[in-house]
């Protein structure tokens, strides 16, 4: 069915709703904000031609109350929502709810949401479509359910337990040993309680030197559907991705083309319309690819496919919804460059613990090679209830030693955040660790180097550019006006 | 020969500076810079591992100064002198002086660029190669020798004269009438020869729809000649460009063929390396294309190109500096977007002339299919003494309609610059113009629809978002911090 949108609701806040509005505005598609009432003075509220007070801090009260938000397209005049990523980005009910109203929902179908964000259910499809996937049992209740399957299987400790409703390592515990087992099962539970007032868990066998590949898959409502290639997302701090890069350093040519095709295929079986990503998880040692879940929506790293491809994923999210066609098919897609992307996050970097207050001062990465996407302003609030991401830092080169080389720069010479914490000094050391320039490492990468990876940010402040600006800065102050004036 | 650079001495200030300091950083290269006494606390300055100062204020005391610029290289251990563009960049004496030296110019060799430097010279070698030119004389002294000429070639007013030694739209006098002729001949002879320091002219047919089409040519010391697809710059205002794209949206694939591989063949005859320009004028009317100039130097819209292409051009000029040979041939480069640049230049843009004084408030574009570059920082000062140029804003997009819709977004959302005049608003004025969005313009655009041009920017601030952002702050300055805290 074809129809025209003419203005959208973002259903978010933060990076994702200011990059929704982006492209919005690039298609002179009007757009409506929501907040909560801590978000006032919020960035996307500013950027949004309208914007609705949707309720409070807490998530619940706002950005996942579902009848105010689509309250608000209805009372705004909206054609259609689309949901960013996190908060009602991948629950089925909104969809429909959404679809419901009248109103065009910018992503999957939301039947294909319910099956895909059951890891249960979509792991069988995977299985039936001869998609490999990793040992494991599904809907554990009791430790000795979960003994008695590794004995029988041949599995070993580690093993991996998920929330079955999960996504972004909220609900992941990993588990070395057989005495931790119910401890970390209570914890998975009541995580996943909490996330996603779902605590159905599952259990599996948990790949030692796991790499987390996945592929970028577009597709019409006309079956065409049309791999981006693959990103690779193995640089995680407690299960969230903090580093991502397109193409992935450990697949050869033809490792490339299986994978990608087999996310082609499973996207096809499901009826998969709209952006959308297959996850595995890469099994360095065995060269083994396994099927982990499908990501129904709009991912964060999204960014590092357009620089490769040209494309605008969310143009073509929009464009899908409308019933439009893809304007091209895989053979039109030539990737030539390597990008990278870093999470800069608002977070002590030696503890994870979230920093929130006022941004005093921000400046953001420019020049030759750099893509960057701020969810924030200079003097803007961080408020303690959201996502701690702020800004999304993308470097791009001819090759993988240059978009690192440029993500140095942009992160020492461009990148400058004061009045909070971020992640910044964590990701410059991982960027510049020798096994991360190598290409050698897998999602345990920043546990098996924290203590190192620590001591070259402590070390490294006397050569710190950011500093440096700083003390320059003050220096102008200091001499005042110019000699020539 | 191969030879290793370790420290490059960067003979310029602002953009170009910043540019090549950038690239050097991404390289592990050290970098020294020159400056003015009015540039002490500019931010190619501050950029650069050491910092020499050269001189006072104009251009003839500091970055001009061959000599002062050689000994600051040779001071500080530098290897390589890379001239950015302007200033000394086509200057054969100084690139012979800085081989004397014993240091490496990052640029083609002297003797090409000293044949190309002289217009005439250029023009015959043109001819001799079967690259078509404008019909024109050279040498020219007096008002009756061109008439002469105009008489026996059967060509009618408009002319146009130009500074043999030119360059960026100096010395370029376009004359109506027969009226018009000696004085204009006058202006262009004294303007030559301050810009140059040689007031040898030229005249020229001057062609009446004319757009600007100019192919980059990159080429190793082995003679291996590449072309990176052509850009287009015919918005100009008073002969200097100020919108640039790469592709141009007259070429067909035919003319695009035929218009690069005609500047290879000639940068090949000519025994060029290093990157380089074949500037043609493209004649609508008649679809023919004439042979313009060499610019054998980096250019200012060379960012284009690498938006397009996934390359770093400067990079490729140090390596070939070096004695690399180019990575790659012909058949490797594969365009995938449309890309676009503006200049932003400290200027009222209503009168064109120059504003300086203190940027207090600088916020550079950021988000999805944006490229950034400032030669300036919040805070810095532009003095009254040097080209006009203080940020550069790159957009690119699938197609044509989305680079521009990128750039309006660029510009309208994204840029802030006060405290100076900037061209901004007439740069939103013209990539919003009818006869530009459907790319039918000539290097006349801005003349012919300069009243048109002033009333849109006059009548779009009720809708300006730089103005709506600046609200915004105010008000958050107002309620102060938020209830949450």
């Amino acid at each position: 069915m074809k129809r025209l949108i003419n203005k959208i609701l973002v259903a978010n806040r933060g990076v994702p709703a200011v990059r929704v509005m982006n492209t919005c505005r690039d298609k002179k598609i009007k757009t409506v904000a929501v907040y909560s009432t801590p978000d006032r003075l919020a960035y996307h509220v500013f950027l949004a031609d309208e914007a609705i007070h949707i309720g409070e801090g807490p998530p619940t009260d706002s950005y996942l109350n579902m009848e105010k938000i689509i309250d608000a397209a209805l009372k705004t005049g909206a054609d259609a929502i689309h949901p960013g990523w996190g908060f009602l980005a991948e629950n089925p009910k909104f969809a429909q709810a959404v679809q419901d109203a009248g109103l065009i929902w910018i992503g999957p179908p939301p039947k294909v949401i319910e099956l895909m964000g059951d890891k249960t259910r979509a792991k069988k499809i995977a299985q039936r479509a001869n998609v490999p996937t990793i040992p494991g049992i599904s809907n554990v209740k009791s430790t000795e359910e979960v003994l008695r399957w590794m004995k029988e299987e041949e599995i070993t400790f580690p093993i991996m337990i998920k929330a079955a409703a999960g996504g972004g390592g909220k609900g992941m515990v990993k588990v070395e040993s057989e005495e931790e087992l119910s401890v970390a099962l209570e914890k998975a539970r009541s995580e996943a309680k909490k996330a996603f007032g779902d605590d159905t868990l599952l259990v599996e066998k948990y790949i030692e030197r796991g790499r987390h590949i996945e592929v970028q898959v577009i597709a019409d409502q006309y079956g065409n559907v049309v791999h981006l290639f693959e990103r690779e997302c193995t640089i995680q701090r407690r299960n969230q991705k903090i580093i991502e890069e397109a193409p992935s350093p450990t697949l050869d040519p033809s490792l490339r083309q299986e994978i990608c095709f087999t996310a082609v295929r499973l996207m096809r079986k499901i009826g998969y319309y709209s952006a959308g990503t297959v996850e595995f998880i890469f099994d360095s040692k065995t060269q083994q690819f396994y099927f982990l879940e499908v990501n129904t929506r709009l991912q964060v790293e999204h960014g590092v496919t357009e620089l490769i491809t040209g494309l605008d994923i969310v143009s073509l999210m929009i464009d899908i919804a409308e019933g439009k066609k893809l304007p091209f098919t895989q053979e039109d897609i030539h990737p030539n460059r390597w990008a990278m992307e870093v999470r800069v996050n608002a977070e002590d970097p030696r503890t994870f613990s979230p920093s929130f207050g006022s941004i005093t001062r921000l400046e953001i990465p420019q020049g030759p090679g750099i893509r960057a996407a701020s969810g924030v302003y200079e003097g803007a609030d961080v408020p303690p209830y959201y996502d701690s991401l702020i800004t999304l830092v993308m470097s791009a080169g001819t090759d993988r030693y240059d978009a690192i080389r440029v993500m140095d720069r942009a992160l020492s010479r461009g990148l400058r955040v004061e009045g909070i914490k971020t992640n910044a000094p964590l990701l410059l050391s991982i960027i510049r660790h020798p096994k991360f320039i190598e290409g050698e490492f897998s999602t345990r990468f920043i546990e098996e180097h924290f203590e190192e990876l620590l001591s070259m940010f402590k070390e490294k402040t006397t050569d710190d550019e950011a500093l440096k600006i700083a003390q320059y800065i003050a220096m102008v102050s200091a001499l005042g006006p110019q000699s020539w004036m």
